[in-house]
């Protein structure tokens, strides 16, 4: 664990995801830890706080997820970019050194089950809740998040400061074919 | 109609919301119109294509979509960051000045029974497809494109053109307490 990864009430897990960015899904199984990109994500509820992400069938990441019940949603950054559309764009079924070859590291945290994504800007952990009709409807996955944590360099009492932060710190918003944009510029309504 | 306003070819109207903005959600019943700000919306699907989007049970405008079964998801730009926070904050419930109030002002879309706000970026209309589990657990509505419109000032030829166009016309993302990013640099992978 590295020293500034710091804690996030879950009172506050929102805000890490409440912009909107392309996130990371990382999930493990019977010793097999996949990642893969999705900018499908989004936040259901403030308390206990949730959110829903879309996984096609077709991933390997979703399949470990239906076994394990567990994932985790992180925020890349603007530094890994790269990293963000190799792990979107193969799949571990076809390449089973994906994760060496996009150069994802792994990171381990006490009492959670899955791998965590080193590099990223937050982390969140998630407990499935198991909605069969979404999930083989539409593809639609819910999860409660039960642990949350960011880099205190870019987010800090409970809020995120990329406008104070190295422009590497900056999330990803992806709109489609490897065509990103990073968020900008601080406004106060 | 003004003469900026481009049909979206429905195969790409998950491009509009792609990269994650806050919207503005629309909706019209027995001759009401009320728009409310939405920072949990998001892409549930290509073809045809949905979304999912959070309403809460004290809202209005969830409740004219109930009725009514439709709702437009527009893009608010930098430009409309006042009109944003105030329709997110204000009801009509206890305003019913409200869309004035915040400076909405709302034009038709021939073959459309719905109320779109003039000024944004993108108009996805859509029929809601009725899931009473989700709506009444998660607060969790889906509804499918049936119409896309963008300005052709920022989004045209299939793609976002942020960072082409006056930076009045970024999309807006809401973190918590009316602090908003504007979204950024263009980043191709």
């Amino acid at each position: 664990m590295h020293p500034h990864l710091a804690t996030v009430d879950l009172a506050k897990a929102y805000r890490l995801l409440n912009h909107g960015p392309t996130v990371l899904v990382s999930a493990r199984h019977a010793g097999v830890d996949n990642v893969m990109a999705a900018a499908w994500a989004c936040v259901l509820d403030f308390a206990p706080p949730k959110l829903t992400v879309v996984l096609d069938k077709a991933t390997r990441t979703r399949e470990l997820i239906e076994h394990s019940g567990r994932f985790v949603i992180q925020v890349p950054t603007a530094a890994q970019l790269q990293l963000t559309e190799q792990v979107g764009n193969h799949s571990l079924k076809d390449e089973p050194d994906k994760l060496a070859k996009a150069g994802v590291q792994l990171f381990e945290q006490a009492g959670h089950d899955m791998p965590f994504v080193a590099g990223c800007s937050a982390w969140l952990a998630c407990e499935l809740i198991a909605e069969p009709h979404n999930q083989n409807t539409y593809d639609l996955f819910i999860g409660e998040v039960v642990g949350a944590w960011a880099d205190d360099r870019v987010f800090n009492n409970g809020r995120w400061h990329f406008e104070d932060a190295d422009p590497a710190w900056r999330s990803l918003h992806h709109v489609a074919g490897g065509h990103f944009y990073a968020i900008g510029e601080a406004l106060k309504a």
